[in-house]
């Protein structure tokens, strides 16, 4: 049998002991798969105490990522630290410098030094796999880099994000608001302590990037990106959509445009009868519109111990066989600047919830400011809901009225523009609600 | 730049004709991701005067496959012929013995000769690649080849054939027949003149059997996988489902049980909230268990040109970039004899749908020939329907009523006795109807 590929892995915490340990129960199988084993020879992590619930001592303990990546008994490096700057920078930078390849699920680290990174591997001609730093056990990665590869790419969209799309799911399923879900979330272990990184769409935005890397070959640029998070979406909101034939979902996307590539983060509203829009709870979706193909759509894990250390295994059973692709589908040199199209260029469907103030002449002036910017209606409906049980026998009791819009087509400039013309026409009182559409 | 790839392509029909037209559109794409231009240089089919609407002049003719395989000219074949005998298989072996990479499509000629050609081609030490075999433009091969190295799979099910499911979408969504489905399917090319390869589910079992070695390392085995195609599936069924709070999919099933593996295809009842159940139309999807991991499924087009040339070139983009992974995702001597799981002995969940005979005592009679076999019900639904309108004051018509039953898990055995023993009884009139029912 040829030699073991031997592996570094650096952290110990559920991703990293999950791989130590899938790499034990699937050793056999790895055998029998690239032909030789991957056996872990020497980990790392900040504390060597903690207990982590495996039996981790038969390994050799190294002192830093740094030492664990410079090691001469180690052929392979896995990075699951995580965080944009050192150790893992270091860690990762140090180990493709001195020819070996790397495993990592840190996102954070390939949005903001993936190009840097990957430049690196390349002069070195080695791997630097990432299968799961997006969207954990579903293999969207590979499928962006090698698996439609003679296609260009129209769209790629996604769920990305399990936090949020849990609490819309129970929001939704249950009736329960968003500080409520929120809450709970964070109870079962769904969410962190401070949430802001995935409720505000961050998380997503770092995947989408890379996403958009593979697909579009262009340089990761997470700055390009638009991003909304879903702490504005209400009940109200979701129980519209379901009325419309839409659900609200958090989505990551990137489009090619005539004016550059599109990117985005925003609670969107898909149709109902969408693949995407079945997806519930903490799973992830990827769908991908590669040229004159149908859609794509891969379903699965999109975090967890095992879904994330499977894809991690499956990047060193690619190092094991001997493969190496270029880290984002195409040479670095190749990769080129993104020509970003403006978020006010957008153009798509709109959702628009505005609570009116419930006297004469009010709906002719907020119809009157959307056709100003050409936009046209699809549907409109008002509602008086519980005001209108106690209301004047002039049909109007004073309270403000929910009015909800869905405009066909039209762009995102268009779409401020009325509102703000709507705004200081005071027929609402509060701030409207947008949510863009995103048809499949 | 580094040399191109030249390729001979086999057969030029829809998925031929694709495949050339796709090399050329996508020429500059695939030098960026490979390194290097793939390039046809020779073609051959059946008829050189047939009209392809596709400009293959340019491309040199070679007379036969088997010329264009030992044609010294070429480096890869593209074989897109399709059957398991003659010209395809005889053009396989002689590229693959002339060391010769092969890319094909054909699931038929895999099915049932996948064993001898993976020996063939790891003794040559060259790639045989097949995504475009299975789920056309859905990346499946590849995600059970590479994707998910170290977890064993527990269950790999999926809709695999196109036809079928457009039929049953039809019958559902429009309440029409199975047989006026099929005509309009044939009408609108969705099937062939000839249905019954599809209809029955044996395209469904070529494929499944490809699915089954990838994921659980077995040899191939058309044989083992029991069969049963959709023609005898009604519209009552299909409202029993919708009531149920289930549909109806024909299915390829492969499960991993303790007798072995057990690989069906059969009509099958899904949960209507599973990912599985809101693929509709031709569109294909396939659900990957594996070990410890929650499911992946994967959707998209099964069929069609594009779909399969885009499968075809990403085979051949891995070539080019040197990537040779075993054919079934391991050495073919590593590949285990199938210990066959045999179809009594499956356990689940059953639909039974019975014409009742309307007289005292029909429903002790089937309760009791169902409790001798140990099968539980979880729910039962009796209808009179229409005969009940017309029924005499004794709340009997005469006329038979469907009884329409779900069971708890049990075995397939189990069930066949019990509904041996109600006919002999003589309560029912007509075959009873059985569906089994796969949990997600």
């Amino acid at each position: 049998m040829a030699e073991p590929l031997k592996v570094g892995v650096a952290g110990l915490g559920t991703v990293g002991t999950s791989v130590v340990r899938l790499l034990e129960d699937g050793r056999d199988k790895l055998i029998a798969r690239c032909g030789r084993p991957i056996e872990v020879v020497a980990i790392t992590a900040r504390s060597r105490a903690k207990k982590r619930g495996a039996d981790l001592k038969k390994y050799r303990w190294v002192a830093d990522p740094l030492t664990l990546a410079r090691d001469p008994s180690i052929d392979v490096l896995v990075e699951v630290i995580g965080g944009a700057g050192d150790p893992a920078k270091a860690a990762v930078e140090a180990a493709l410098a001195a020819g070996k390849p790397v495993v990592t699920a840190n996102k954070a680290l390939l949005a903001r030094h993936g190009q840097k990174l990957a430049s690196l591997a390349e002069r070195r001609g080695v791997a630097l796999n990432f299968e799961a730093a997006v969207a954990g056990g579903i293999p969207v990665i590979k499928t962006l880099r090698e698996g439609l590869n003679g296609n260009g790419f129209a769209r790629i969209y996604g769920i990305l994000n399990g936090t949020c799309n849990y609490i819309l799911t129970r929001m939704e399923q249950d009736r329960i608001g968003f500080a409520e879900c929120l809450s709970e979330a964070q109870r079962l272990g769904y969410a962190e302590a401070d949430p802001t990184f995935d409720i505000e769409g961050h998380d997503t935005a770092q995947k989408l990037s890379i996403l958009a890397s593979l697909a579009f070959g262009t340089k990761l640029d997470p700055d390009a990106i638009y991003v909304e998070g879903i702490s504005s979406i209400t009940l109200a909101d979701l129980d519209a959509a379901e009325e419309l034939g839409y659900r609200v979902k958090l989505l990551g996307v990137a489009v090619k445009t005539e004016a550059g590539i599109e990117q985005r983060v925003h609670p969107t509203m898909v149709p109902k009868d969408s693949a995407i829009a079945q997806v519930m709870g903490v799973t992830n979706a990827v769908t991908i519109d590669a040229e004159g193909l149908a859609p794509i759509t891969l379903v699965g894990p999109g975090a967890g111990g095992m879904a994330t250390a499977s894809a991690v295994v499956a990047d060193l059973a690619d190092i094991a066989r001997g493969v190496c692709s270029a880290p984002f589908g195409r040479p670095a040199a190749r990769m080129t600047a993104t020509r970003k199209a403006p978020m006010q260029h957008h153009e798509g469907g709109y959702y628009i919830r505005l609570l009116a103030r419930d006297r004469p002449g009010t709906a002719a002036t907020i119809a009157r400011r959307l056709a100003q910017q050409g936009i046209s209606l699809e549907s409109i409906v008002q509602r008086h809901g519980a005001a209108a049980e106690k209301r004047a026998p002039s049909g109007r009791s004073g309270e403000p009225v929910p009015v909800i819009m869905i405009t066909y087509a039209t762009s995102e400039d268009a779409v401020r523009r009325a509102l703000s013309a709507v705004r200081r026409d005071r027929v609402i009182s509060g701030q409207p609600q947008v949510i863009r559409i995103e048809k499949n």
